[in-house]
């Protein structure tokens, strides 16, 4: 393993098996491009509120969005958030229930978003949130209207704090277990992308996005 | 649609699009038994923390365990959590940016969990934990030690204050967006199971989990 930068903060540190944490950007932007989807973590009246989202990363900022009405975003600006994302990769069975596991790659996101205000400024992040998704679709959609992106908040929110954690191997067993009489090692899970489904009216030779 | 219970409490309430909202106790069983992990909220001084993990579920309990020296669960018994699972189950392309959309299926779940204290306990519901992904798989298993379950912190928390909210349907464009040029509908994504890779220690011919 290379060097590794120290982590940023107390918080994203780390703790429980600490040569399982990765505070370089690389690692971090890895994930967070590849998990399709996040978790946000937020303080509403005191209490926490975790909300499944879809975020997107411009450079070493983090983007999400929604209606301009919902619950997390009208508490969200200027408030702390720990946005999380996770990828399970395998099941990880061991010879004994102590010593299962799974394998995955999470980022824990720490900061304050803010909202985006201006229209232009949303315009440009939702084009790299579809584009992030569908590489060339944005250019194909009818316009955003002024309306829709009034509609429409976006939150930002600079990878400061963050921290990646992951586990990559087979079992531990200990030695004294090897010989035990059970099946044991790596049950991969993974995404799959499923056939596309054509809306009625999408009209016959148009074709989904690219890879799909 | 038939007849839903109402909403359990203002925090369980889904605000956001209500009619996707449901109370029903099968729905939201439903959506945790097939989430393959969650993200569990906690308030750590003061700052939302927000940490994967793998739930189970025995009748109207939830359970999720971990390193009785972990962050999360040393702060967990006693204090509210927010418990979120959600699958992505499609992306869905409209004509517009702002009516794409994803079909998901989630829970949140609102609590105060308490750690099991008995290690009898704590095997039973470990024991639940290992037949809920691998049915059969836990008598075949070198038992558990007294440490091991010493060194386990097993949680768990009643489905009192939880709400279910899904998407399922195609694009949702406005007749006057019909007509523009572009691939709209239903790109499915889905969680596969990858060839079972048993590790060098397995007897040739043991066989891997059913299903796998």
């Amino acid at each position: 393993m290379t060097a590794s930068p120290a982590p940023p903060s107390r918080f994203a540190r780390v703790r429980r098996l600490p040569d399982r944490g990765a505070y370089d950007r690389a690692s971090i932007e890895a994930i967070l491009d590849a998990a399709p989807l996040c978790h946000i973590g937020h303080i509403i009246d005191g209490r926490p509120v975790v909300i499944p989202t879809i975020h997107w990363r411009v450079g070493d900022t983090l983007y999400w969005h929604g209606s301009s009405a919902s619950r997390m975003l009208e508490a969200t600006p200027g408030a702390e958030v720990c946005l999380t994302a996770t990828l399970l990769d395998a099941y990880v069975l061991a010879r004994s229930g102590f010593n299962h596991s799974v394998n995955y790659r999470s980022v824990m996101c720490f900061g304050r978003p803010r909202a985006l205000a201006e229209a232009a400024e949303k315009e440009a992040a939702l084009e790299h949130f579809i584009e992030h998704l569908f590489p060339g679709r944005w250019r194909s959609l009818r316009p955003p209207t002024m309306q829709e992106l009034k509609a429409t908040a976006v939150l930002s929110m600079p990878i400061d704090e963050a921290s990646a954690k992951l586990r990559t191997d087979g079992p531990h067993d200990p030695e004294a277990d090897l010989a035990w009489p059970v099946w044991a090692g790596l049950l991969p899970v993974f995404t799959m992308r499923g056939a596309p489904m054509p809306d009625p009216h999408t009209a016959p030779g148009t074709k989904p996005p690219e890879g799909w």
